[in-house]
């Protein structure tokens, strides 16, 4: 684990040393029932009378869900730097990202670990992220290529946005399969981070890719 | 809208053309429902014994959908086909879709319009999005690429699998706004299909990007 001393490296490095406050392990208890859910509707022949009473009783829990307290998520990523002391600051930034985020019912999500500069990402996706039969969506591939190549980049301490991302996929990604995904920032020029990243199912190598991150001020993108 | 005899043509035509049938209506409706709850619990504060109480609530709705009829997604696709005719046959392969599909509630959704050849997509994305603060997950922006470029090989009835995806980020992609989606297939050579597309936040262009597609027996893939 590296530990450079900007707010971006401790906000990845707080994120990836995993927390288990309650309020963060009831936050990721909820996102798994969703998806619970989410994957026993997908491809469902259910007659349009089930369907509708599932519907009333999901309306109802939506209903409810509106009065929930809020934050904005400038507040969680001040958040995330603080969990960086060890100590159970609630949900994070990173919680809630639509790819990686535990506690985020969209992400499937994607576990990740830092090592020696090196981002390490596990993923296991079932139906719902189908594209061609039986195989991960193409768009999914590069959404997931997207989270690991911009953590090993805001890892360097100096993070920015994607600004081109290739993707090239070179056998089909199996769903119901443990993917391993590994990041890497191979070299900065300017406000350049150049990162590759590769995923692989066991031996085989589904996908390669490579994206070119630019230094950005979010604070300027926040106002 | 082209009208090529090939049952990929005709399920991106058939999907394309709209269903209003009571069963998709209610999957759309269930999913909208569930949209609605992870749009609620994003970015939440909620105390450890709030989300515990929501969290049983869900757990319970979550069991009770383990017993739902559930078909094959080959099964889908084939209703898709059939769908072309008119009537309705129930929900469809696309309506599933983890990017662009209204009954798949990991997706957006993007709605879709096929007009001479091109695809247009319309996406509005809210906070579960979001990946730069206010703006949308680069992640996202590549995976609704793949979508739309996907659509539009698709509907040229040689359909084929990503090979290659390149996504360039010239503006940061807003939440809450209305982003227009335009894709074209601009070439075939050999097994290749060569696609373009832009994203664009009325007149700002955010994004472009370039698909390379391999023409494949989706039915080898399946088997």
């Amino acid at each position: 684990m590296n530990d450079l001393p900007s707010a971006a490296a401790d906000s990845v490095a707080g994120w990836l040393s995993g927390r288990d406050g309650s309020e963060h392990a009831e936050l990721v208890r909820v996102a798994d029932a969703v998806r619970r859910i989410i994957a026993n509707l997908h491809g469902t022949s259910g007659e349009a009378e089930t369907l509708a009473g599932m519907a009333e009783q999901l309306e109802a829990l939506a209903e409810a869900t509106e009065h929930l307290p809020r934050t904005d998520l400038s507040r969680l990523a001040e958040a995330a730097v603080a969990a960086a002391d060890g100590r159970d600051h609630g949900p994070t930034f990173f919680d809630f990202s639509p790819v990686a985020g535990r506690g985020n019912p969209v992400a499937p999500p994607v576990s990740v670990t830092l090592v020696d500069g090196v981002v390490h990402g596990r993923a296991h996706l079932e139906r719902p992220y189908e594209g061609p039969p039986g195989h991960v969506h193409g768009g999914w591939v590069a959404a997931m290529f997207d989270e690991v190549l911009g953590m090993v980049q805001a890892a360097s301490g100096e993070p920015g946005m994607t600004g081109i991302l290739t993707v090239r996929y070179r056998a089909p990604t199996p769903l119901y399969a443990d993917l391993d995904l590994r990041a890497e920032l191979v070299r900065v020029e300017g406000r350049k981070l150049f990162t590759e990243g590769t995923l692989h199912h066991g031996d085989t190598l589904c996908a390669t890719a490579e994206g070119v991150f630019i230094k950005v001020d979010f604070a300027r993108l926040m106002g």
